[in-house]
Order: structure tokens, then sequence, then C-alpha cells
């Protein structure tokens, strides 16, 4: 039973690990392509809520990544999921620009597994000079 | 550059955590619905691709974990990718029985975030009682 005096109860039944993240998979809400996996740490899960847009937690930096912030390329949350382990959560969401990944192609899951070895099998949608602003 | 006098060489281009682990996610090669994840280690990974099932590494029971072994319910790999930053797999599979949750859903991502609470969307498909053997 969920108490509904305590508006942030959803955000107590997520089991955080012992980091206090959870892995976040991103899906195009119509094609249903997987675009990326990032982790999320309570603030940005409550704040992805909040805003309808997917706010990651970056470890590399430290700090809440709003995704798009640099590249444009936000993800509006079109549902969000839970897995029946409480520990992994799922957005259904509309990629801006089409593009999700720094790499400049839709999706971060590009290399496929052929003979052996890791092959990218998907194009560059747009180079990543131009989406960061390097040139 | 790959190194061809290495067959196990893809093996170590993935970038394994702290416990020698990466998740891995299993998507319905024809849908696209996301099914579940869950964690491989090196070996898991390896039998994965040989065995063209699903094989992960139960973190819990801290051993090999061969999806199905119990309930039948396999994952025939299709399509093995690997993201940019290397530390995420994704299965395009078969999924046998059409069940690939314990709880008896397709997916174990049946829990949606509605008016502050996980509301739970999707149907129990078959009872984990007979599922498991347990009836």
């Amino acid at each position: 039973m969920q108490d509904s005096a305590s508006p942030d109860n959803w955000l107590d039944i997520v089991r955080w690990n012992s980091d206090g993240l959870v892995p976040a998979i991103a899906q195009d809400a119509e094609t249903g392509e997987i675009l990326m996996m990032a982790w999320m740490n309570r603030e940005s899960l409550k704040l992805t809520a909040e805003e309808g847009q997917a706010v990651y937690w970056s470890r590399s930096r430290g700090k809440l990544w709003r995704k798009g912030e640099t590249s444009g390329h936000q993800q509006v949350v079109r549902d969000l999921r839970l897995d029946c382990d409480e520990d992994v959560i799922l957005l259904k969401v509309e990629q801006k620009g089409g593009i999700a990944c720094h790499t400049g192609r839709r999706s971060c899951f590009y290399r496929a597994l052929e003979d052996g070895q890791w092959v990218p099998v998907e194009p560059v949608l747009k180079n990543p000079d131009s989406i960061y602003g390097n040139q």
C-alpha cells in the first residue's frame, strides 16, 4: 500500500545501489529502439518526473546531467517504468534531433558482434564536432 | 584495430565494472519491447555468444544463470550489441513462451508511474506457481 501523505513515496520504493544509483534505459517511445543506458540518483529521477525530460547522474563528472543541455538532444519522457526488482528504470522518450549518442548516431548500441568482432552497424547522422559546437 | 590472433579480444573490449559485471538489456527482437535487464560477467557473455541463448550472472545466487533453466522461458539471441562506452550489452532475443518476468508477465517493466505511484499496467499471462512447478 502506498502512503498518500508522502508524495515522494514512489522514490523510496526504488532500490538504489550502494552508490545511490540505478540504471535507466531510454527507449524511443515510437519506434521501440533502445537509445542508451545511463544512471540516475534519487534527485535526477525526481527531476525527470517533475520536468518531463530525462535528467541523469553523470558518474564521470559527478553531477546532474540534463540530457541535451549541450547538444540540444533532449529526451521528452512519455512513460516512466520500474522493473520487478525495483532496481532498473525504463524511460520511453521522444528523442529530440533523432540522435541520442555522443558519436552522432541515433542509438549508443551501434556495434554488433559479428564473427568475434564488434562491428559498427549504424550510421553517423551528424558530425559530433557540429553537435557540440567544436567547429 | 582488433587482433585476429586473439579470439576473445571482443571480451577484452568490454569495460567490466569493479565486480566484473556489465548490465545486459534483453529486448524482443520482433516487437522491440524491453523484456528485462540483468547482469553478465565475462564467462556468461562468452557462453551467451557460444550457445546463442542468454546466460546471465545471478548476483543474488552468485552463479551463472541460464535464463529459462527452470521456467523454460529461454531467450534465443538474434543480435548482440555493445554501447559507445563499452559498458552495457544489448541482446535482441526471441523470448520463448512469451514471458520474461518471474511474475508471469511478458516484461519486467510492468509498473508505470501514474500520479506519483507505481501502477502495474501489464497483465499476468501465467501464474508464477505453474511456471516454476510449485503447484
